[in-house]
C-alpha cells in the first residue's frame, strides 16, 4: 500500500453559489484543514446547458483556485443528473419500474441508460470532462457518477429489456438451454424464443426464482457495464485513479463493478446508534481492492437528512471517533457531503460543514476535532496499513440476490432473512468477540484466512468449492451455514442431496431435512443437555462419515429428533464446521458469541487486547512487518483494553503500564512496542 | 352414501422430471399406501407445447403405469396455467385488475377467460383431455382448473367489463328499473344507458353499494359459467364425477358453484394453532353437497410455503390427526400437495412427502401415521357416514359478499367485520360448546336440524324466511343476528322497517335504531344486573308483540336505554331469537358460550361426551341407523371425553369403561355401542 | 354583527325519495324546530338529466312548501357531481392524481373543472340554479359546490399542466427569473422553458422544494378562482350571501378563498374523544370573515360513518354541548348532515335524523335537546357577539403547504411534523390555560391582540414582518416559533442569516445552528437549572442584542452547549419571544402550560373564571359593550368555574353566588353581570 496522504475532504458545488463566495470557500476550507474536494456530480446543466454546447470553462477556474490553495480534487462525471432537454418529451429515455411507472425529470437518476440516446449524451459529456479535465494537476481521482441505483433498483425500459432478452440468449445459447436449466414447466412457464421471456412485471403470484434471479443479476450487470464504459472513455484522457462511491445497500453488484475501478470508494451514515455499520463497511470494502486503500467519499457531520426523513444528530465526539475508525480500518479518505448546506433542493435538513449562510454549523466543532486526530495519525499510518485478519466473513452478491429473490426464513408476519442484515448480525458477533476481522469476496482467494464463516450463501458453486477445499485442506476451518448451500447457481433445489452431493461430501453428513423452525418451539441440544432454542429455516443432518463429530442435535419433540444442526469433520489440515439453524434470543445469542470465540480459538486465530464491548482494536502492520494498535471507543461509553508489558503510547511517545488501560467516551489510543 | 375407499393421495407432477423417475416414484408411494394421485393442472405446455399441437400421449403412459400399479387417478384440467402463445403479446387477453394493471405471463391465473380467444383455447384443451383421457380406467375423478379466484378476484378486462354490461341488462330490463333498484340519483350517478356502468374502477372516493355488491355476485357468476362449459364438455367423454378444489378463502360462490359439480373437494391447510379452521372447512364443504362425500385435496405434510411466507411447521403428530378429524368428519379423502417438492419456481420451501433429491422429507413419518389411521378407519366408515347435526350455521356467499363491500361493524382503527372470520368465531364457539354441527347454505333445506344461528347474513330476502318461518313453525329454534337483515338484496337500507317488515313481524320486535357500539362503552343487562360489554354494530329493539320476551337490555347510561338487544319469542312450535349486539371480551365471550350452551339445551339438543376443550367428537351412523362416535384430540395436549356405560373401542375390540376417558396427544378414539 | 336568527338545520335530499315523503318530512322538521334546510349539491342529474335539459321546475315546489312552513333554504351548486353524459367515455375532462390515475363516474369530485367543457357545463347549471331560484324567497343563502378538495388535492389533468405553466409563466416572467428564484441547478433541474417544469410526477426521489411549494400554491389557486367564477354568476342573480362549506383538513386555501365568499361555514365532526378539534375550527373560521357570522353547515347527530369506517357514537348530551359551544363561539347555525339516512350508496352507516325507514333515529333526542338550547340561547344572542379575543394564534395557508412539502421534524420513525396538528396542539394548549382564544390569519390586522403565538410558519415574509413589527411596537407580545421563519418564500434557505436578516434583527438573536433533537436526549436549562427535554427540528441561538435576556440555554452535553432556545427582547412597547425547540413528554408539556399562561400574563391578557379542564368560557359582548359569558362542560366529566360576586344566571335570572360554580356534565350557564 503506498504512503498516500490522509484526506480531509468535502463535497462542493461551487456552481450553486455567487462566484464571489469561492475564496471565502477556500480560505475556510484551509483553517479547517481540509486538502480534499469531490466535485462535479450534479454539474451536468452547468457544463452543457443546452444539447451539445459544452464547456468546462467555469470549473477549469474553480480547479485552478483549489490547486493553488493546495487543495486536492476528486471530479466526478456528472452521468446521475442528466439536463431537462434530455429527457423532456422523451419518456422513452426515461428509467421505468415493475409497475411500468416512467420516471419524470425533476431529482435523479430518472433517466435510462439503456436508451441508446442516453447513452450517447453520457459518453460525450464524460469525454468532455476527460478531454478537458484529464490531465488537470488538482485531479487526484476520478469518481463515476454518484451511487448507482441509490433510489432504483432494475429497470424495466423497453430497452432494457430487449437487452435482457440478448443477455439471456448469450448466456444459454437456446431456448430449451434455459428452459432446462430454470425447469419452467413448472407452471406451463415454457418459452419457445428468447423475446418471450417477461422482465417480472405484474403477474397474479410470484415468478419464477431463476427468472426473478437472473433478471437482477443482468441488471447488476448492466450497471456495470455501463460504468466501465465511463472508465474507458476516462482512461484516454487520464493517469489518476478512478473509483465509485458505491452505498452498502444499493441494488449493484460489488464484486464485479470493483474489477473495474482503480480503487473503491463508499457514502457511510453510521449513526451513534449504530456504529458498527460502519465498522462492516470499512471491512467490506476494505476488500473489494485487495490492494488499493479505500476512500469515505460521503459522510455526515451530524446527521443525515431529507424531506421526511433524518438521522438523529450525532453526540459529541462521535465524528472523531468514526474517523479514526475508519483511517485504522484502512481508509485513506474522510469527505463529507457536503460542505454548504444546500439552500434549496429537497436536502436542505442535511447537515454540512457550513450552514447556507455561511457560518459554521452544529458539526463544525466535531470536523476540527478530525481534523487534529487526522494530523496524529498521519505521520503513523504514512508506511502502515491494516493487518491482514485471520477470521473473514464471506460477501456473496449472487447469494444476497438470492436471498432477495427467496427470502428463505420468511414467515407469516414476514420475518424475511436479509442478506446485509444477516452478513452484519455475523460481523458483529466477530466484532463483540474481540476479533479483527476481514471480508472475502465470494470469488476472492483466501490465503492467510484461519477461519472463514459464510452464512446465507445459498448457492455453493464448483469454483468456490474448489478453493475452499483446498484451503481446508491447508488448514483452514470453514464455517458454512445457516441457509448456505441450499441452492443451485439457476437457483434451483439441487436434486443430487439436499446440499448438493459435493458439499455433503466434504462436510461428511446427508442433508436429511429442510423445513422452517420459526415458531416451533424447536431446541438443540448441545454438550448432552444444554438447550438452545433454534430459528429460521433448518436443516437436519445426519453424519455421513466416520470422521464427522455431531455437535449439536435436536430436541426428542422435533420430527427431526436425533438428527444433527452442528457438525464438524476434519479434512486435511483444517477442519468444516456445518451450523444449519439460527439460534435465537439471549440463550441463542449467547452461545453463538460463545461458538464465534470457540471457532476462531480452535482455529489458533490470534486475539488481542480484550477489548471491552463498544471498544475496537484494530491492528496494523507497518513497512518492517512490525505490528502495532489503534484502540478506538465507539459507542461513547468509554471502554478498556488488556495491554502486555512494553508498550508505548505512539502518540506521546510515553510507556503504556501493563493491564487494563482506559479508553475514554470516543477517545483512542495508538500503542506501539 | 356409498361405500366408497378412503383415498390417500398426493398431488403428482411426473412432467417435472425425468422420465425413468415414475417407476421410483410408484414403488415409494407403494410403499406408503399412496392409492390415488392428482394430475395435469399445470401441465398445459407440455400438452399443447404450440398451439394446436396436443397430445396426451406421455400423460396416457403415466397412467397406464399407475394403474397398474393399483393407483387410482384424479385428472384436472390445465386451464389455469396458459402457455406462453396464448398471451404473449396480446395484453388483451389477460386478467386486468381494478388499477388496470395488465397480468403477465410467468405466474398463473395471468390470463382472462373472458376474452374469447383464451376461452376457446381452454375449452379447445379441456375437449381434447376429455376425448383422449375420458375412458382411461386410472381415472376415479375429474378436477376442473385449480383454485378458482386464489391469486385474483374480479377482472376487468374489456371483455369482462362487456359481460357486466350484457348481465346487468339481463337482470334489471331497463336502465330506469336498475337507477331505481340502485338508488342511483344520491351522488347524480345515474345511468342513462348500461353500457355506462362502470365497473368499480379508481373514483375518489367509494363506490355505491350496489353497484359493488352487483359487479362481485356477475364476477362470481361469470366463474361459475366457465367453470359449468367445462363440466359439460368433460361430461360428453366420462362417467367419472367431477369436482373442483376450493378454498374458502377465494373470491367465488361456493354454493351456486357447487352445483355445476358431481362433489366437492377443497384445499386445506390448517396449522396446528388453529385447527380449528380445517374443522369449519369440513362442516362447510360436508354441506355443499349433501349426497355425496367430499374430498381433501390438497394439505401440506408440515408446513406450506412460499417465498416469502410460510406457516409454522407441524408438530410431530399432528398429520394424523387432521386425517382422521377429515375422514370422520365425512372426507373420503386425504391428498397431499405435493409428492415431491419443487426443484424450481416460487413454491419450493413448501413441504412435500418426498424432497427434490428423492428422500423421505420431514413429513415422511406423519404420512406413515396417517396411512395407519387410514387403514384402521376404512373398515369401520365403510358404511358409516356422518351423523346429521341438530345444530347448524347459515353459510351465505351474498352476505359474504355485502360484508365485504359495507364491514359493517368497521371503526376508524378499521376492526373491519370479515365475514369468513365472523362465521369461523361462531363455528368455534360450537366446538367448544362440545356440540356437533352443521352448516346449512343460505339455499338449503332445513329438515332435521333444532337451531340455526344466521349472524352476519345483511340481506333476509323472502325465499330464506319462508323457508324459516315453515321450519320455526314446526319447532326449529332461529337465533337471529348479529348484524343480520340489515340490508335488501340490492344492497339498500329497508324502508318499510329497520330489519324489513316480514323479519321484524316474525321476531316479534321493532328495529328502533342502529348504530355502532365499539368505542363507547355500551353494556347489555342481562338477568336483571349482570353487565355484558357489547360492541360492534348495534341494533336497538322495541317489543312490538306480547308474545316477545326481552332477554337482555340497554343499560341506562346507552342513547338507547331500556331497548332490546336480545328478545326471543315462540312461533308455532318454535322459537325466534334476535341478537342485535357483538359481546366482547372475557366477559363477552363467557357469555356467548353460555348463550349458545342454553340455545341448544332449550331446543332440546343431544349432546354426548362433554368433550374438553380442543377434543372433538364426530358422531358417525352406520348404515343400519346405530350411533358410534369418534373422539379426536385436536389441539395437541391431551383431553377427555364422558363416556356412558357399554362402550366398546371399536379397534381393539375392548370395553371402554363408563366415565372420564383420556384421549392423548393428537390421539383419537372409534367407540361403538 | 348583525341580530340573525339563530338556525337550527338539516341537509335534505328530497330529490331520492318519494314525492309523498315532502309533507311528511316538513311536519316532522317543524315539530323539532328545524328551521333551515340545505339542498341541492349533489342534484345535478336530477336537474340536467340530458346534456342541455334543465329544469328546476322539482326544486322550486319543493322550496315553495319548505318556505311555506316558514323554513329558510340555502341552495347549492351540484358541481361536485357531475352526472355520467358529461364524463362517460371523456377520461380527458376527469380529475387525474400524482399517479397518472384517471378517476371515474361513480363517487364525486371525479371530474376535473381544469377542463373546458366540465367548466362551461359547471358555469351552465350554476347560471341556471341562479337564474330560476335566485329571487326565490326560501333563500336565504347560496353555497358552492361542497367540500372542495375533501377526497382529492392537486389535480394532474393535462389542462391542469397547461394552466400550470402560464401561472409559473405569469408569476415568473422568465424562465431564468424562475430558476434564479428556486435555485433550480441543484441537480441539473434547470428549466429551460416554461412548458418543461413538470407538476410533481413520479421520480426516483423527492422533487425541489420550490417547484413543490409552488405546484400546491398553485392548484389552491385554482380552486379559489372556479369558486369564485361561481359566485359572480350566482351574484348576478341573487342578493342572498354565498359560502362554502370548508373543512379545515381539505387541500385548500382557506385564507385566499374567504376572501371571495360573503360568510364562511364548515363541516364538523368533532367527537367527544376530540372535543377540542371543533373548538379550534371555531376560532379559525371565525376569524375567516372577521365581520361575518360563520355557519356550521354540517355535523352528525351521533357519529359520522362510510363504509370502512366511522366515529365511535357521542355519548348521551354531547350534541347539545356541542351546539352551545357552536353558538357561543359564533356560529349561527348548527345544521345536520343529515336529515334522514340514506337508503342506498355509501353512507348509509352515518346518522340522521330520521332513520331511512323515517323512524326518529339514535340521535333523535339529543337534536330536541340542542333545540331547547337553541331556544335558550337565541334571545342572550341576538345582539351579542363573541368578545375578541387577547391572544392569537397565527394561521398560515402558505405555511401548512410548506410544511406539507418538508416535515421538518420527521425522523426514521416518520415523526413528521404536520401543521394542523401542530396549530391544534398549541390551540389546546390555550384552552387549558382557560385562555380565549382567536386566530389571526397570516395577512390579517394584530389590532386589538396581547399576545400572538406562531408556530410552525416556515416563511415569514416582509408584508407579515411589517405588521408585526408595528404591532409589537405598540405594545404586542409576539412568541415566534417553533420552526418559524427558517425558509424563505419561494421555499429556500435563508441565505443572509438563518432566520432572514430582519427577523433576527427583530429578535435580537443570531441564529447559530438548526438541527434535529428529536432521539439525541437534548435537555434544555430553565431558571438556573431546571432541564426541560427538547425534541423537534431545533434552533440554537446567541443574543444580538444587549436588550436580548436569554431565557432557556442548552445542557452542556449538547454540541450547541450554553446557546439559547428560548429568548426574549422588549421592542418598543412590546416584546419579541423566540422560542426555537419543542419541549417534549410530561415535563414539557408541563413546561409549555406555564409558558403560555406566564406569556399572557406577562402581557397582561384578562383571563375570566379559572376554568377546569374540560370546560369552556367563552365571552361574550353585547350591543351596550357589556361583557357576560357562557361555560359549558365538553369533556362530559364535569367542572367548574370560579365566579365573582354579582353575577346573574341570564337563563334563570337567579343570582349566582360568588366562588366556585359546578358545571354539569356537558351542561352550560349562561352568565350576566
Amino acid at each position: 500500500m503506498p504512503a498516500t496522504p490522509l484526506y480531509h475532504g468535502v463535497c462542493y458545488y461551487p456552481e450553486l453559489w455567487p462566484a464571489g463566495d469561492l475564496e471565502r470557500d477556500i480560505a475556510e476550507m484551509q483553517r479547517l484543514g481540509i486538502n480534499l474536494v469531490r466535485m462535479g456530480e450534479f454539474a451536468w446543466s452547468v457544463i452543457e446547458p443546452n444539447e451539445g454546447e459544452i464547456s468546462l470553462e467555469y470549473f477549469k477556474g474553480v480547479l485552478d483556485r483549489l490547486h493553488a490553495a493546495g487543495i486536492a480534487v476528486v471530479w466526478c462525471t456528472p452521468t446521475p443528473t442528466p439536463p431537462i432537454w434530455l429527457t423532456h418529451g422523451h419518456p422513452e429515455r426515461c428509467f421505468t419500474d415493475a409497475a411500468g411507472v416512467v420516471m419524470s425529470h425533476g431529482s435523479r437518476q430518472h433517466a435510462s441508460f439503456e436508451n441508446p440516446d442516453v447513452r450517447a449524451a453520457c459518453h460525450r459529456i464524460v469525454e468532455a470532462c476527460g478531454a478537458e479535465l484529464g490531465r488537470h494537476p488538482a485531479i487526484v481521482g476520478w469518481q463515476i457518477d454518484n451511487e448507482f441505483k441509490c433510489h432504483v433498483a432494475e429497470d424495466f425500459n423497453p430497452h432494457a429489456i430487449a437487452a435482457w432478452h440478448g443477455w439471456l440468449a448469450e448466456r444459454y445459447g437456446s431456448i430449451d438451454e434455459l428452459n432446462a436449466a430454470w425447469g419452467t414447466d413448472v407452471w406451463s412457464e415454457t418459452y419457445q424464443r428468447f423475446d418471450q421471456v417477461p422482465a417480472p412485471v405484474s403477474t397474479p403470484f410470484l415468478h419464477h426464482a431463476s427468472l426473478s434471479t437472473a433478471w437482477r443479476m443482468f441488471a447488476r450487470e448492466r450497471v456495470a457495464a455501463f460504468m466501465d464504459e465511463q472508465a474507458a472513455i476516462l482512461r484516454r484522457h487520464t493517469e489518476q485513479p478512478i473509483t465509485h462511491n458505491f452505498g452498502v445497500g444499493f441494488a449493484v453488484n460489488l464484486e464485479r463493478m470493483s474489477t473495474g475501478l482503480d480503487f473503491v470508494s463508499f457514502d457511510d451514515y453510521p449513526s451513534a446508534a449504530n456504529w458498527s455499520d460502519g465498522v462492516f463497511d470499512h471491512d467490506l470494502f476494505r476488500a473489494a481492492k485487495p490492494n488499493r486503500a479505500h476512500w469515505v467519499m460521503e459522510t455526515s457531520v451530524a446527521h443525515n437528512g431529507w424531506f421526511g426523513a433524518h438521522e438523529t444528530s450525532h453526540p459529541k465526539g462521535f465524528l472523531a471517533a468514526e474517523a479514526v475508525v475508519s483511517f485504522a480500518l484502512g481508509a485513506r479518505t474522510m469527505c463529507y457531503w457536503l460542505w454548504r448546506q444546500q439552500r434549496g433542493g429537497c436536502e436542505m435538513p442535511h447537515s454540512a460543514v457550513m450552514s447556507a449562510w455561511f457560518k459554521p454549523s452544529i458539526g463544525h466543532a466535531e470536523v476540527q476535532a478530525v481534523e487534529s486526530a487526522r494530523r496524529a495519525l498521519e505521520p503513523l499510518l504514512a508506511n502502515s496499513c491494516p493487518a491482514p485478519a485471520e477470521v473473514a466473513l464471506t460477501w456473496s452478491d449472487r447469494g444476497r440476490v438470492m436471498l432477495d429473490v427467496e427470502p428463505l426464513g420468511a414467515d407469516r408476519e414476514r420475518h424475511a432473512v436479509d442478506y446485509l442484515a444477516t452478513l452484519k448480525a455475523w460481523h458483529r458477533r466477530l466484532c463483540d468477540a474481540g476479533l479483527p476481522r476481514d471480508v472475502r469476496f465470494e470469488g476472492a482467494a483466501l490465503d492467510g484466512l484461519k477461519v472463514l464463516f459464510t452464512p446465507a450463501m445459498a448457492c455453493v458453486d464448483e469454483v468456490f468449492l474448489d478453493r475452499v477445499e483446498a484451503w481446508v485442506r491447508a488448514g483452514g476451518t470453514w464455517v458454512c451455514g445457516p441457509l448456505t448451500g441450499t441452492r443451485t447457481a439457476e437457483h434451483n433445489v439441487p436434486t443430487d442431496a439436499g446440499l448438493g452431493a459435493r458439499l455433503e461430501r466434504l462436510a461428511g453428513v446427508e442433508m436429511v431435512y429442510a423445513w422452517p423452525l420459526t415458531g416451533s418451539g424447536t431446541k438443540g441440544i448441545v454438550d448432552s443437555a444444554r438447550e438452545i432454542p433454534l430459528a429460521g429455516w433448518g436443516m437436519a443432518l445426519r453424519p455421513s462419515s466416520e470422521a464427522t463429530r455431531v455437535r449439536g442435535v435436536l430436541r426428542s419433540d422435533s420430527p427431526a429428533e436425533g438428527l444433527a444442526w452442528w457438525t464438524e469433520r476434519d479434512w486435511g489440515a483444517g477442519r468444516i464446521v456445518m451450523l444449519t439453524a439460527e439460534p435465537e434470543g439471549d440463550v441463542g445469542g449467547k452461545w453463538l458469541h460463545e461458538f464465534v470465540r470457540s471457532c476462531a480459538a480452535e482455529a489458533g486465530v490470534a486475539s488481542w487486547g480484550q477489548p471491552s464491548p463498544g471498544t475496537l482494536i484494530a491492528p496494523q502492520c507497518d513497512a518492517n512487518g512490525e505490528s502495532w494498535w489503534i484502540a478506538i471507543n465507539c459507542d461513547g461509553q468509554g471502554g478498556t483494553v488488556v495491554v502486555p508489558d512494553g508498550l508505548t503510547d505512539a502518540i506521546t511517545g510515553e510507556a503504556v503500564a501493563a493491564g487494563t488501560l482506559t479508553v475514554g467516551r470516543y477517545a483512542w489510543r495508538a500503542l506501539k512496542r
